[in-house]
């Protein structure tokens, strides 16, 4: 039990620091590692197939919404980048650009892609010519580049893998329908999926999409209370329409701009499932992303018929969940942290006595509970108990996110809620951008969204004591 | 029957014009279209949807032989390419360069990865230290860039997508293991899957990768004759683990270098399937990749039952294959053309006779051969002749690869047979480089691979009469 100790000491504590517990658990997991390029990362192979389970369930989600997949280039000539106004100041800034093809100065420089919005539009422009081309309802999953100063594994990286799912309608109600299906759909995968609760809501002028009409985000609350946008839809309305000249025959023959939509999640989900669902062990993780959903840990396995029987349990429980076995030579308490650390949700010990009373041990890692089970019972038991983990983790970040919103009248206040607690704090305001900046500088708070659920009376705004547009929740942001 | 000529009449005949041929079947089948940046593609849905289909069943191999799936950046930096002195000669010609980020020159420009050993050789000299570490079997699914002069869709294009495995192995028997154990899977997944047959076999010097010690290749042939090389595995031996110093304790506590492999498989194997199996009506899939292996096409589609039969015989035989109906408003004529012209394996008629007669029709793309089946019989009957779709298929290009394979001794003939008929030959070779060039010179062919089949005597070389190392497969190569 010594070295198990040791083990759990090695990160830190996540109530003392939680930066570096985070980054303690990425490395310790084995989620990810630093590459030799600044800010960039290697996805390890653990770490990978947690979004190899995310991309399988949600890319399911877009074709069964009839979206198809395709391919962009990763690069976007400067010329192309620039065709929408707003799009470009807001991407030009963190762009990687290829000035040079081999030993050839290029004639125009490429960007590296930040988002493929003009990629789609430049496609988008060939391709639909008359009504009965639309809609086109598209996804893809790549990886973008964003050159940022500061950068944290999974949550902001210069490079990041995610998908971008890019729409062409042909009138503004079929654009925005779009626009909240698929922030239903990500908020419908967040909390059964990831067991993360989320906040939907839309984005204010100044938080939203370089280049969007509205933007929707849904954003969550971690361990330590600060807000994290898990994924945004953007509607375009015919603003790309216009720059980039994708135009239909309509059914009366006259010609119309199409209107547009895109949404994106990324591998930011992984940090959220991390800083979550995670404690002082560990990572915890939600049976439905875990690539190991139960690991048999064989006790005093070098005792006659030890290995054989959990083999034979391996078999049996394969049928019914994702398992691993581990027979290497190295102490059960050692592995025990192990998959403890990596947040495996289910562990099954099985010695020479759980044989011979025909019984293992289960221990389920959201808990610590240990549970006896009789061996006939595991096969249907196993998918019951990963099914409660699943809802209980969800139901346990609930409860936290409920404890930690507030609400308030004044900027004050505001300020002081989030200096005693971190959370998030709905507060009315007027939707004037001097009262949303000075929220930031007196109370340091930004606006993570406005609701989609707002009520009839809104009060005043927080700051000037005006009438309010809106109820905004507010929260210090990742 | 008149616009259905007109349609089919819109692509190139393969035998007057067969590059015509092929870029046509790219356009009108929807698989790809050219994108803004020179020498880049836009993969369409059709096309993605192929890939898709190839990804999962190639990853599922991988998995089987416990690979793991990683994600590496996008990016490496000069001094990190340069380190292997073979592979950067070979590389840094045709790679893209980012010099900037933002605004902000960089200090040290990073190339977008051409292939990523360096950048897995880079990782694992930090994460591999003892013999337990040991293999390490990793992939990754991405796109590369080669910056190429001339360009075809799918084929070969400045920016494609492929899988990269790279692994390293405590001993050169290991890693030898791995690179032959890799060239067969990726033999069977073209033969079984795909239905193109392929010569194993082993490059010369002049043709193996940069920084391999051997590279292994699989050659196929395609309609026009013309060799295409449709993917290759290469041991390393420990020379980029010296170059990035890559050592692991061994069971004694010596350090000893690791062995490394690599190989690849890209998105040009859809330019196989294209030049393999296509006809003057078009692509012709192997069911076993088609993103629809049976398409319902209802005719009279208004007269009374006729969508409610089709629509019924859809959910059934959804159950067994996966299967579209096209109920647009166009022309049966039509729809035949063009889902012949998609390669769709097989297709279903149904009218109001055949309901009378509670059957229908089922036409093969491959033979054109019509088939009424009793609707009783649909479902067990359907995978059974896309099995024989998927057969024929194969059988059918190993008979013309055979066809066009010959044997000679000398380079004169060599040339007279390849002017003659393009294809395969088979001709002993001394292992000089000099004779190596001059058959390029003189019968404009290179050498495919040395197959892994060599005959105990071997014969003189067709160039220069010395005793033969090898027999050789020539041919003009994509």
């Amino acid at each position: 039990m010594e070295k198990e100790k040791k083990f759990v000491e090695s990160i830190a504590s996540m109530e003392d620091d939680f930066a570096q517990w985070y980054t303690d658990i990425v490395k310790k997991a084995e989620l990810a590692d630093y590459a030799s390029v600044r800010g960039c990362m290697v996805i390890r192979p653990y770490g990978y197939a947690i979004w190899e389970n995310i991309q399988k369930i949600l890319d399911q989600m877009f074709k069964d919404t009839d979206h198809e997949n395709v391919y962009m280039p990763m690069f976007i000539p400067e010329s192309l980048l620039k065709k929408e106004a707003d799009h470009v100041k807001g991407f030009a800034p963190e762009v990687a650009w290829v000035t040079h093809g081999g030993n050839e100065l290029l004639a125009e420089r490429l960007c590296v892609r930040p988002t493929s919005e003009t990629l789609f539009c430049d496609h988008y422009a060939k391709i639909i010519q008359s009504y009965n081309d639309l809609p086109k309802l598209y996804n893809q999953w790549c990886s973008v580049v964003r050159w940022e100063k500061t950068t944290r594994p999974f949550l902001r990286s210069s490079e990041f893998l995610w998908q971008e799912g890019h729409t062409a309608h042909a009138t503004a109600e079929e654009s925005k329908a779009e626009t909240l299906k698929m922030l239903n759909i990500y908020a419908t995968f967040c909390e059964e999926t990831l067991a993360i609760p989320v906040i939907k809501g839309q984005k204010t002028e100044k938080e939203k999409f370089a280049g969007a009409k509205d933007t929707y985000t849904i954003e969550s609350l971690m361990h330590d209370g600060k807000a994290l946008q898990c994924g945004t839809s953007h509607n375009f309305g015919d603003g790309f329409a216009k720059a980039f000249n994708i135009q239909y025959t309509d059914k009366t023959g006259k010609l119309a701009y199409v209107h547009q939509t895109s949404w994106g999640m990324s591998t930011r989900l992984i940090g959220a499932i991390i800083m979550v669902h995670g404690d002082e062990s560990g990572l915890v993780l939600p049976p439905a992303v875990a690539p190991i959903q139960l690991i048999i840990v064989p006790v005093a396995l070098h005792k006659e018929g030890v290995i054989e029987k959990a083999t034979e349990l391996k078999d049996m429980l394969s049928k019914v969940a994702r398992v691993k076995m581990d027979t290497s030579d190295k102490m059960a308490g050692w592995k025990f942290s192990q998959y403890e650390m990596k947040g495996v949700p289910l562990r099954l010990e099985v010695g020479p006595k759980d044989i011979e009373k025909n019984q293992v041990v289960l221990v389920r890692r959201d808990t610590r509970e240990k549970i006896i089970v009789p061996i006939p019972e595991l096969e249907s038991l196993v998918p019951e108990i990963l099914k409660d983990i699943q809802n209980s983790l969800l139901e346990k970040a609930r409860n936290i996110q409920n404890k930690r919103t507030f609400s308030t009248t004044t900027v004050e206040e505001l300020k002081n809620l989030l200096d005693k607690t971190l959370g998030f704090v709905d507060a009315p305001w007027c939707g004037d951008l001097a009262c949303e900046e000075n929220v930031k500088e007196v109370a340091g708070a930004s606006s993570r969204c406005m609701p989609l659920d707002q009520p009839e009376k809104k009060g005043v705004c927080l700051c000037c004591g005006k009438p309010a547009k809106a109820i905004v929740t507010w929260g210090r942001a990742y």
